[in-house]
């Protein structure tokens, strides 16, 4: 069998099976409150059509980023995108107009360093316990996907003042932010305050089941000094605006008890997997404190591949985690990455089939 | 005054006025037949979150592209994109790991042959009246935007059969295909009997008001040798199953009478335009057989930009069009584009101020 040659392919495989925890795009049902949103869908489209797509594009940027605690961002600076990876992909091309090597958070989803290296960059591994600002600019996932390790408040300000003192540009990528409260501190604060040149990826696509219908946003200092906004417009001249207003109504969910039922519900998932396979010889949960919607299962000697090829057996469908580790795929060998943002009744159907893989 | 750097960043000053006539998105009311498919979109929504997404998007491509005409297409390689542009950075990178130079059309859209440079592709016009195949690739957008010009049956057999012969690429933008007839013959049945190597961008979003809802179809030959489907991986998975469904909706919708009503609706704008300026000096139509959906206006000695500049101030945006002609601006500086794609009462009331300018 020829493998993927990428975690998204590995992804691909997974689409139209009923027990996919390969990807981490939210596949839960929707809440009945979400639920009224989507039933709302026609008249929203109303809306979308006859408000000016300014006006709309400010809110919904206002409404997600202040309920994930973000307030301090540079509101004229705030680039809409089809999603984080087009982002990324804007991100990498003006990064790559003026300057040649990043320093990445490793492990991480491997699209980032293909569309960074895609771009001509050259990359060095930065441990995501030991970030330092390295090169000239320093890439960090925080949220990290798949550990879930959060940069802390106190972590951003001194890696924020290293950039500062060197002129090493800092970029995060803050996609499973709405995950995890411990990211929710004001990091626009944190990066103004610093004087560093920035860059900040946030996303609406891990959060919410809207069938993909998502945003990312790219967000920059006055003096990054990369042309972001000329290259976004050889992309895009905008987002559709009724994901907009889908991101205005879904964020306002958010704020009034959407975001805590999504953590309750990705903890008890977290629980699901943890007592399912509990007891389990050398099996183990490396992110004990991961609060994101993907968990990483620690197989032991057992290969993550063989693990993956298995379960593919019986049409379920995981990421083995060796291409996270982008600069040392072995490290990556034993570990099996499964998403969390699914119907309850799939994950604990898909678990077992897991646990019956790792016991025969 | 500064200019905005590209056509799109001249858009986006167009966005909130009530008399934009700057971009090419399909911004007409809905018919009564759309205005349905938009009431059931909670209907729409559920049946996208249900059903296989291989299965929703073989569906959403044979339909939509067989309403145009194009029947011959190669089913399992089609990759969704966000939007044309997507697909054409996907395609630019994917030709930059292999090939060095593109003939590029002359004139066309500057976000093309931005994205091909910003590859790190090297470029050279090719009119678009005598287009050969010269260089690694040539790129032709037909029908084209500004001119509408269309590359014919003939036209495009004798191109590809050049394009085997000498082993260069040919690459397609036909996201105006919807408009014009005249480019419903399948291009894919003359490109697979020619045997070169081939590549494809089809558009679902400029055809019909879904809010920019919309696919950018990436379709490539099996031979084309350069690495489309990892770059793709690189940026997404997938496009929303929702956007999925809407394509198939509209797409059917156009085969029964919906595609021939917006000819006849963009026929009626286009003769308001010619019409609204006629008799005014040295104000000339230089595309008087083109179908798409935006029309160029001769201006005779007037500057677009100034032109532009006086519309601006009545709050009615256009395209001055020296930036569509990328290797010789001058030759565009007597010229402006306007989109047709808008409300009939929005478009006379636009024609009515441009011709008070144009008087003036």
């Amino acid at each position: 069998m020829t493998l993927p040659r990428n975690l998204t392919q590995f992804e691909s495989l997974a689409l139209d099976s009923p027990l996919n925890l390969a990807d981490g795009h939210a596949r839960s049902d929707l809440t009945p409150s979400q639920a009224r949103i989507v039933d709302a869908l026609p008249k929203l489209f109303a809306e979308a059509a006859e408000r000016p797509v300014g006006e709309l594009e400010a809110e919904a940027h206002r409404t997600f980023l202040t309920s994930l605690g973000q307030r301090d961002y540079p509101a004229g600076a705030v680039l809409s995108c089809y999603s984080s990876s087009v982002a990324m992909q804007i991100l990498a091309q003006a990064l790559a107009t003026r300057i040649g090597t990043v320093a990445l958070v490793h492990p991480t989803f491997d699209n980032i360093p293909d569309i960074l290296r895609g771009a001509g960059l050259s990359l060095i591994p930065v441990p995501e316990n030991d970030i330092q600002a390295r090169g000239d600019c320093v890439f960090v996932t925080t949220p990290n996907n798949p550990t879930g390790k959060v940069l802390s408040e106190a972590g951003l300000r001194d890696l924020a003042a290293q950039c500062a003192e060197r002129d090493v540009i800092l970029a995060l990528d803050t996609s499973f932010r709405g995950f995890d409260p411990r990211s929710h501190f004001d990091h626009y604060s944190v990066l103004r305050a610093s004087g560093c040149r920035w860059a900040v990826i946030e996303d609406t696509g891990k959060l919410w089941p809207t069938l993909d219908l998502k945003a990312g946003l790219l967000i920059a200092s006055e003096n990054i000094g990369i042309p972001i906004a000329d290259i976004h417009s050889d992309i895009l001249l905008g987002i559709s605006p009724l994901v907009l207003v889908l991101v205005q109504r879904f964020a306002e969910d958010a704020a009034v008890g959407g975001l805590a039922d999504l953590h309750r519900f990705i903890a008890g998932n977290r629980e699901t997997v943890r007592s399912g396979l509990a007891g389990l010889p050398g099996v183990t949960f490396p992110d004990p404190d991961s609060r994101v919607s993907v968990e990483r299962i620690g197989l032991g000697r057992r290969s993550a591949v063989d693990v993956w090829s298995a379960l593919r057996e019986h049409n379920v469908y995981t990421l083995p985690c060796h291409q996270f580790h982008w600069a040392d795929p072995a490290s990556g060998a034993n570990t099996l990455r499964i998403a969390l943002a699914r119907p309850a009744g799939t994950l604990s159907a898909a678990v077992r089939v897991l646990r019956s893989v790792l016991t025969g």
